[in-house]
C-alpha cells in the first residue's frame, strides 16, 4: 500500500518514453478531496531544478489538487525551455483534470543539464490521467516510476486516530544518490486523508522532516531537486490530533528515511551514528554529520576496520562545545575508545553486518542525535563515475 | 636536494624498527647555526596528537635545534603514556646533540590510538644522530623516512638573492591522504640559510601555507597531525628581503603541494578548480573546496564523464554571493555551461589526460582562487578501507 492508501486518492504510474529503457518513468498522484489542502519543503540548494522554482509558487497557498512526478531528468540548469516544460506539464496535468494549473506540483529526478522533451511529458501525463485508480497496482506503479537508480520502491503505510474516527498516511518516496541534508535527496510524496488545515500540515511537515531525512546524510551531495510533499484530502473525516499526527507522519519519514538508507548506490554498510552528551541537539548533529561525511571513516567502515582514530579526527573538526580526550567511541557495542584513548582490542569488533552502530558520547551536556549513513564503497564509485554514460 | 641543500643542516634517515616493513621510519633534522631562528603552523583540528602538544610549546619561543620525525604510528589518542613517548623522543634526541630537549620538534605519522614503544624510538634517535650528515644521501633518506603511504618523496629546492648574496630553500614533504584545509595533512620540513628572525619567517610561512597547502584538498578530512616546520641557520650571512623571501618560501610550498597532490591515494585525475569572478577571495575558496568535497562530481572526474550539473549543484550549497543561473563552467578548455544552462555538448570535453581543469566563473566580483584536489576512485576506496589491517 502507498500513496493510494488514504481515502481520497488516485495514482497512475505509466512509461513516458522519458527514460531509453523503456521503464516506467512518469507518475501522477491526484487528491479528490473533499479537501486540497497541502504542505511541501524543498532542497536548500540555492541551485534549484525548474520544477522546484515552479511547485513553489503552487505550494504557497497551501492547496494542491495533484503532484506530476518524473525520473529520467532532473529539467536543471536547463534555462527558460526547461521552465515552459514544467509548466505545460502542469497545464496538461490540469486541464485533464478538470483543476487550476497553479494546483499542480512537479517534481523530476535525473540527470541535471539535459532538457526534456515537452510533447513527451505532455503524453506522459494524459496517460497517466487515464490510467489514476485507488488500487494496490497504481499505487506501486506510482511508486516505480519515480526510481532512477533505487533498486526498489519506497512505501509506507501509518494507521493513527482511535475507534471509529481513524485516519491514515501514506507514502513513496525515491533517492539512492545525493542523500544529505536540508533535505536528504529525494522526492516524496506522502498523503493522508486526515482533516487538517495547511498550516498544521506544515508544523507536522517541518517536525517530521527535521527528524527524519535531515538526519539522513549518505554521501554529503545536496540535491538541485529535492521535494517532499504532503497532501491531505480529509476524506476521513477526522480531524487529526496534531501532536498525534505529528508524531505518524515522523514515524513514516523515519520508515521511508530507513529504505533511502538501505538502498543507497553501492552502498554495503547502513551506518548509524548516535552522539550522546552534546551541548546542544545541533551540536550533535554538527558531530554526527561530520563523521558520516569522512570518506576515511566511510572507507574504514567498507574494509570492515573499526578505526575510531578517524571518528575522532573527523569530530576535532567541529565547532560544538566538547573535550576531545574526554570522548568515548564504541561500535556495535564495544567500546574502542575511552576518555579518548585506546579501551577495548579493535578486533573485538564485528563490522560483517549491514547494520553498523557507531555511538559517540562526547561528555560535555545532555543533548543527543543520531544521524544515518552508509559506507564508502567500490561500488559507490563505480554508480556515480557512470551515472551520465 | 632536500632540507640540507641550505648551509647549517644536517639530516639522516633511519629503520628504527617502527614499521613492521623494515623500511626507513625516523628522520632527524639538525640546524648547526649559526642561528637557530623557526616558526611552524599546526593542524586546527582540536583533536590533536601528542607531538603536536609538544611541538606547540616548543615553538613558542621561535628557537628550534632540530626536528625528530617518525612515520609508522600518529601517537594520537594515546594518552598521557603517549606523550611521555614524545617527550623522550625529544630528549634523547637533545642528550645526543647537546641541545635543549625544549628546543626539539617532534612529528609522528601513521595510524592513530597506537602506543608507540618510547624504547625503540630512543633508539632509532641514536642511531639517527650517528649518522647525520649534509650530503645528498642523507637528505633523501631523510624524505624517504618520513613516508607512509606515499609512494615518492617530496622534495624541494628554490634559490634566491642577487650575486653575492645567495641564500636557499630547501624542503621535504609527506602525504597521500587525509589531504585536507588548514593544514593540507601532512608534515612538511623547510630549511633556509638566510639570516631571518623568528618573527618575520612566522609572517612569510603563514603567507606562503595560505596560498598553497591550505589550498589542496584531497578528500576533505583533516588530520590531527599536520605540522609545517620553517628552520633558518643563517648560515648563508643574507638578511634575506621578506618579500622575496615570502615568494620563494611561497613557491617551494606550491611545490611541494603538487607533489602532494600528484601522489595522492589511489588518485587518477589532478584536478585544479579556478573560480573566478567571486566578490572576495573567502568566496572563491569556499566555492572551490565545495566542488573538491563534492563525491559525486569526483567520482564522475574519476569515470571521465564531464558532469557539470554536479559542479553546479556543489557551489549552490555555498554561502557565497552569486547567482546561480549566471554562471559559466569550463572543463578542460570547453565551456559546457554558460549562464547556467548548457553550452558546448559534453563530449567535446576530453577527460582522458590526468590533469584535468575545472574553470567556474561566478560574474559576481573580481577576486579569485584555485583549489587542488583529486579525484574519488577505486583506488582511493581500496587503499583506505585496507589501511590499519
Amino acid at each position: 500500500m502507498t500513496v493510494i492508501a488514504p481515502a481520497g486518492f488516485e495514482a497512475a504510474g505509466v512509461a513516458a518514453g522519458i527514460k531509453r529503457s523503456g521503464a516506467l518513468d512518469l507518475a501522477v498522484v491526484v487528491n479528490r478531496g473533499p479537501s486540497q489542502q497541502a504542505a511541501v519543503v524543498f532542497t536548500s540548494n540555492r541551485a534549484q531544478a525548474n520544477p522546484i522554482l515552479w511547485s513553489k509558487e503552487v505550494a504557497k497557498d497551501g492547496v494542491v489538487s495533484a503532484i506530476v512526478l518524473n525520473s529520467g531528468g532532473a529539467n536543471c540548469f536547463t534555462g527558460p525551455e526547461g521552465f515552459q516544460v514544467t509548466h505545460r506539464t502542469a497545464e496538461a496535468a490540469a486541464a485533464a483534470l478538470g483543476v487550476a494549473a497553479g494546483d499542480v506540483l512537479v517534481c523530476s529526478t535525473g540527470l541535471i543539464g539535459e532538457q526534456l522533451d515537452g510533447e513527451v511529458l505532455e503524453e506522459g501525463v494524459l496517460s497517466a490521467v487515464n490510467r489514476l485508480g485507488a488500487d494496490a497496482a497504481a499505487g506501486e506503479d506510482a511508486a516505480r516510476a519515480i526510481m532512477t537508480t533505487d533498486t526498489k520502491p519506497k512505501t509506507v503505510v501509518v494507521d493513527g486516530g482511535a475507534a471509529g474516527a481513524r485516519w491514515r498516511i501514506g507514502g513513496m518516496a525515491k533517492g539512492a544518490g545525493m542523500l544529505a541534508p536540508g533535505l536528504a535527496t529525494m522526492l516524496v510524496v506522502l498523503t493522508t486523508d486526515a482533516a487538517l488545515e495547511a498550516s498544521v500540515l506544515d508544523r507536522a511537515l517541518r517536525q517530521a522532516t527535521r527528524v527524519s531525512f535531515d538526519r539522513l546524510d549518505s554521501d554529503g551531495c545536496m540535491s538541485t531537486n529535492d521535494q517532499v510533499t504532503l497532501l491531505a484530502s480529509g476524506a476521513s473525516g477526522v480531524v487529526a490530533d496534531e501532536a498525534e499526527f505529528t508524531a505518524a507522519l515522523s514515524a513514516a519519514c523515519l520508515d521511508l528515511a530507513a529504505q533511502l538508507q538501505a538502498d543507497a548506490e553501492g552502498a554495503s554498510h547502513d551506518i548509524t551514528i548516535e552522539v550522546l552528551g552534546a551541548v546542544t541537539e545541533d551540536d550533535a548533529v554538527e558531530v554526527g554529520r561530520s563523521v558520516a561525511r569522512n570518506n576515511l571513516f566511510k572507507a574504514a567502515i567498507f574494509g570492515n576496520d573499526p578505526n575510531w582514530g578517524r571518528v575522532l579526527a573527523a569530530i576535532g573538526t567541529t565547532a560544538a562545545p566538547f573535550d576531545p580526550y574526554l570522548v568515548d567511541v564504541s561500535m556495535n557495542g564495544v567500546r574502542v575508545c575511552h576518555a579518548g584513548r585506546p579501551d577495548r582490542p579493535r578486533d573485538e569488533v564485528d563490522l560483517a553486518p549491514r547494520a553498523t552502530h557507531v555511538r559517540i558520547e562526547l561528555h560535555a551536556g545532555e543533548a543527543s542525535a543520531t544521524i544515518l549513513t552508509n559506507d564508502l564503497t567500490h561500488d559507490y564509485v563505480h554508480e556515480n563515475s557512470a551515472y551520465a554514460s
